[in-house]
Formats: structure tokens, C-alpha cells, sequence
């Protein structure tokens, strides 16, 4: 498992595209955003008080105050028009800018009016007290965001009160989604025939692929015939990033998606067959610079299969090197999991009060994905985890 | 801090909307969603076999094996036209109908044909085995999906299972953000005026409203001036669900946004000022059924404010009472970190190697939250944490 997934690096990646700001969320840069100016561009009070030369308050206490002449007052998001000499203050609202001559602000705690336009002040200040440098937020060239990682709020703060308001970002993936199965029918279906099923695999891929930041495209569901097959991926090869297939869940269907997967254009076929459970059948292509996943048949499967080698693949194509963080929880399990040595196991679990509880059920059953709270991993040396083993739970969102 | 945010309980949510599946992941239910009919809906198999009835078997064994006749094959998708009876068997594919006569499945492995139509079982199954139950996924009636938790991929596959394709949940909220300051122009100013800056924290804001499930409206920049504010935000009433007001960071500013708010309407400002470091002058207020928060003036405090305080609320005015699971990490913190008993302190952080360092900066400064990768949180009953201890730390995404 991990020495198929370390060596399947398909080197597609999406190209670029500019946004505004306010549809940058999550997206990826291609190249780090450097700040064009110095941030915030002008040294800045950070408190209600009044500006001074630092100087002029050294030595001074509540016992034995300073006194000060009050040359004037800064307003917010002006330059002032008055300078700080020797002996004076000027008062400043926070976050206004630092007149010329003064080096500190004085919080207005620490003064008091005793007469107009006079103040005492009662506890010293050092150079840069109350101020933020002209450069203290950025430098200018200093990377404000880096290549590769996700957009993240403060992020578009940081781009906005540069100035910069739009970025070059990766295109979202576009993932094409292809059903198969004869008996596999659109969910929009009111009456289904005996032996017929509507497509849920689709509908959650489409999901996990825009959580993954990528755009889902609906490529149909396709009968069980390689030659169809074949044509359908063709048709998708072009418009795609990425391929997905939930195949068919018969013996039959899965070979005959692996022959139609290798006739698709080179390098083909990475692995077919992964020592997971459940997901055994999966298989991993590149066919003519498309990475294509054929998922097993069965929806369960399927998810958890495109969960942990889909999505981090998806993130890939667009760009990703640095994955946002999942929710993952502690916590002990209240039963044995067994397992095989070299097979990785895919648990899902109910979280409640730090206890884990696996939620068992055939494969085939979409409900035990929707009954867990989140999934455990036995690791592929493991034999299996005994009840009461603190585990890292990941947790579904 | 904690009594404050338990006593504030706006009630307002948003109506029901429907939406389609395709739109709805973590879209909120508005009530539970039902199976309108059995999942899957008929007895599957869930292996590739021979559909047999299981006392055929009884018995078998490699030395022993059973002979039985085929008497037809089940194809994907349709309904059998062939029974099962003693000593028959019909062919079966993975996720094939359950043909009448029939109560198991047994697997190709454990066969094998030794004359056309005549096949050898060498393993005995009990009733059941290799089948799924027509509805063993969901009963009739069953819920599928809860109210107020946000769908996830699963439950958008399990709906589409059962045929339903739109789904009734709760508007997003619409969310109005204001920004006030005389010194604040918007982002796309190219060039500042001696003491500007441009507006970041909207910017920022909206993004957060975006991971909330919510549309942030954007409420433009309101000079410090109580009429023109107490103007625009009755203008935002009408339209919103909930106002977020970045307020100016001046004493004066913060004064007259809380006199703005407290003339909008009953029951008006909940609380003004709360423990917690960055964040002390936050406000929150209910006004004429729409709950507004004052935020702090700088964006580094408005982020950590409206991240903790702001977002639940959000969620909850969007009819989550799920909310989903948010990463955090174990870490040992680097250095001590000193909080006064009574205050609640968020302390952003980096993480390497299980190692949390605190990023310390000026609380005016964006650039300590662009530079981690999440926060530390010192309870309000304690009076700082030791280097060593190991802590939560909430990562950004």
C-alpha cells in the first residue's frame, strides 16, 4: 500500500488563473505574494495617549510626574501637521500615524490634563514604546503568503491590506466522475426496476472532490462494456485533470475496467489491487498525463478508498504542497480490531466521551459510513489493535 | 467570558430553503430526512457466485463437496427470470438480485464447475451469507440524515441512494460586515495617503463567514461618525441575518459604535467587554431580532474574536447544532506562557515535530497570524501555562 502510493506521482498540475480576493478562499497560490510596499507604510500608535520624544519622560513617576505642552492632536488616517519637539506631546488616537520628532506614545493612562494644553505624565516610556514600525507587519519584498498552500482567512487579510487584490492561483482540478454498472441508474430515478440501483458513489465523489478544492464534472453512467467504457473515458480524457471511476462490483466489470483503463494512452497502469480494506480492488493509472482512479464497486468502498488516495491526489493536481490540517481526535477503542499483517484496515467508528466504537457491516452498506463519526487506521504491520488502545481518530466534516 | 457567550442566545435562524443534492454538502437539514422506501430494496448478493438455498449445502466439504445444477444466471440490473430450487443453483454477479428459491450466496471461490450445468461446492453457508438484506441499508421510514448537522459526502451518497435529490435546509445566513475608521480605504487603493490603510479585515471576515456556511455581504467603510454609522447599519438590518461591525480602534470609535448599536433597537448591547486577550472591547448585541458583534479595531483581535465567537454563533443562526469537527493538535509548548487568572488568552503558535512556539507580536500586527499555524487558548482559571505542558492547539485551514 504505502510503496504503491509513494510511487504513483503523476506530475499533472494544473495551470494558472487569477482571482479577486474575494474568491480566493482555500485557493492555492502558484508563487509566494511578496508585499509590494512596507506594511503598515507609516510607524503607528497602537494606543489612545499622546506621541513624545522618549526622552522626555525618562526618570519621571507617579511621585515626581513630567510635565508636557500639548502642541496638537493627530487625527485618524491624516498626516499630522505638527511635529513633536522638546518638551512637547501631541495626542494621538490609536492607530494614528507618529508625527515627525516623536519616537513613543504614552498611553493616556499614564497622563493626566493638569491645565490646557499641559499633561503631566507619570510613568516613563522607551523608544518605540506604543508604536508599530512603518515595516513591523511586512518588509517590503517579504513574502506575505507562500507558494502551495491554501488561502487561509488571515492570509486574504494580510494580500487586502497590501493591496493586493488579486492572485495567481492553480485552475481548480477538473475531476470527471464515471459511473458503470448495468444496473446502476440516475438518483433522480422515482421507480426503480427489480435489481436496479440508483448512483450514490457519484454524488458523495462530486463532494469529496470540492472539498478537495477541485470542480466535479458528471461524466454519466456507463453500462458494463468495455467498448463503451472505453469511448466514455476517451470523450473525458481532454476536459479532465483527473478520472475517477466507481466501477462495476463484479469480478467481470473491475477487468474489464482495468482493459479499458490500459487501452487510454501511456504510461497506463500503475497498480491494480491494493493491500487495503475495504477498497482491495482499486486501481491507479496515468493514461496520456491524466491520473485516473478506479474506485471498488461498491459505495463504501469506494469513499473511503477516494478519501485516502483520492483527495490528497486531487490537492496535488492543483497545486497543493501543503494540505490544510483534517480534524483527527484521541481516543480509546472498546473492542478488538483484528487485522492482517500487510493489510492496512479502514475502521469506521462512533466517537462519544473519548470512546471509539467500530461501526461494523457488510462493505456493501452505505449506512455504516453514515452512522461513524469518523475512521481509524490499523496499520498495514499491525496484527490488530486491542480494545483499549488510544487511537487517532480522523473526523468526517 | 464563558458566562457572557452562555447568556447570549440570539434566537433568530434562517427559513428553509431547498436545494439540490448537488448543492448541498454542508448545507444544514431543517428536519431529520427519511427513507421514503427499503434500502437497497431488494436481497443483494454481495459476492460472485451461485445463488443457492444454504441446507443444499449443509455438510460439504473439500473431501465431500456438494453437486448441484445451474439453472440459469442472474444479470446485473434486472430482475431474475429464474428460481432457485433443491438442488439448483443460478450464477450470480457481485450486487446481482436475489433470484425467488434462494437464501445465500455462495462464492465462486468455494466452486467449481465440473460438467456444463453441474457445478462442485466445497463450502457450506448458512442462510444469509453473502447477502445483504433488502433493508439491511435503510428500513422504510428510517432516518437517513438528522436535522441541523451538516451533510457530509456520505449522507449526500445515502440521499441519492434513496432517491431523494433536493433537500430541504437552512438559508445561509446573510451576513453584513461593516468597517469603520476614517483612516480605512478599501483594499484596491493603489496608493495610501500618509496615515491610511487599507481595509483588512473585511477581507479576512468574509472569508470566515464563508467556512461558517454563510454569505458575507459586504457592508462597505463608515468614517467614525455615529450618525453615518447608526445610518448604515440600519440600512444592514433589513437585509441581514447578522452584523459584524469592525469597529474603529480608538476609545472614542468603540464608544460610538456601542451608542450606534444601543439605539438600533431592542433588546440592544448584551455585553460590552470581555476577558479574553486579543479581543477585550468586543461587543455583542441583539438589535430588532439580529444579533450584531462589535468587533475589536484591529484586525489581529477582530480575527481571533470572530473565529471564537462570531463563527458558533453564525452556525447557529444557520440552524447548525452539529457543528463540525475542527483540526487540533497535541503539542508541548516551547516557553512559558503568562495569563492573568480570569482572562482568557489566545496565544497563536507554530507547530514542528509536536513542539507548539508562540508567535508574540504586537496585537496590531496581521503578520503573527499570517505566520502561524494556530492557537493555544490559556483558560480563564488559569495563571499561564509552564514550557512543557502539553497543549490543544486549534490549527487555521
Amino acid at each position: 500500500m504505502a510503496e504503491a502510493l509513494a510511487g504513483f506521482r503523476p506530475q499533472r498540475r494544473t495551470p494558472a488563473e487569477t482571482v479577486a480576493l474575494a474568491d480566493a478562499l482555500h485557493r492555492v497560490p502558484v508563487a509566494p505574494v511578496t508585499a509590494p510596499h512596507a506594511l503598515p507604510g507609516f510607524a503607528r500608535s497602537t494606543v489612545d495617549g499622546y506621541a513624545v520624544r522618549a526622552a522626555d519622560t525618562y526618570g519621571v513617576s507617579e511621585g515626581l510626574p513630567g510635565y508636557l505642552d500639548v502642541g496638537g492632536a493627530v487625527a485618524m488616517g491624516a498626516e499630522p501637521d505638527v511635529a513633536v519637539g522638546p518638551g512637547t506631546v501631541v495626542s494621538m488616537p490609536t492607530g494614528g500615524m507618529l508625527p515627525p520628532g516623536a519616537d513613543a506614545v504614552v498611553m493616556v493612562e499614564y497622563t493626566q490634563e493638569v491645565a490646557p494644553g499641559t499633561i503631566e505624565v507619570v510613568r516613563p516610556v522607551a523608544p518605540g514604546d506604543g508604536v508599530v514600525r512603518a515595516d513591523e507587519d511586512a518588509a517590503a519584498g517579504a513574502e506575505l503568503v507562500p507558494a502551495g498552500r491554501p488561502l487561509r482567512a488571515q492570509d486574504l487579510g494580510m494580500l487586502a491590506a497590501a493591496g493586493v487584490t488579486s492572485v495567481a492561483v492553480h485552475a481548480r482540478p477538473r475531476v470527471t466522475i464515471l459511473s458503470t454498472g448495468d444496473e446502476v441508474v440516475p438518483p433522480g430515478t422515482a421507480v426503480l426496476r427489480p435489481g436496479q440501483v440508483r448512483d450514490a458513489t457519484a454524488a458523495a465523489l462530486a463532494a469529496l472532490v470540492t472539498e478537495s478544492g477541485a470542480e466535479p464534472a458528471g461524466g454519466g453512467i456507463v453500462p458494463d462494456d468495455a467498448g463503451l467504457l472505453e469511448t466514455a473515458l476517451r470523450a473525458a480524457l481532454a476536459g479532465s485533470d483527473l478520472i475517477v471511476i466507481s466501477a462495476g462490483s463484479s469480478v467481470g466489470a473491475r477487468d474489464e475496467t482495468a482493459a479499458a483503463v490500459g487501452r487510454l494512452g501511456p504510461p497506463g497502469i500503475w497498480c491494480h489491487g491494493l493491500a487495503i480494506r475495504p477498497g482491495k480492488p482499486t486501481l491507479l493509472a496515468e493514461c496520456a498525463g491524466v491520473p485516473v482512479i478506479g474506485l471498488p464497486g461498491n459505495p463504501r468502498s469506494a469513499l473511503v478508498i477516494f478519501r485516502l488516495i483520492g483527495m490528497p491526489l486531487v490537492r496535488r493536481v492543483g497545486g497543493c504542497t501543503a494540505p490544510p490540517a483534517e480534524p483527527v481526535t484521541r481516543a480509546r477503542l472498546d473492542r478488538d480490531l483484528a487485522s492482517a499483517a500487510g493489510r492496512l484496515d479502514v475502521v469506521q467508528v462512533r466517537v462519544a466521551g473519548g470512546v471509539a466504537s467500530p461501526v461494523f457491516g457488510l462493505s456493501a452498506l452505505l449506512s455504516v459510513l453514515t452512522a461513524a463519526d469518523g475512521y481509524v487506521i490499523v496499520p498495514e504491520e499491525a496484527t490488530g489493535l486491542d480494545a483499549g488502545t488510544e487511537v487517532d481518530v480522523s473526523l468526517y466534516r
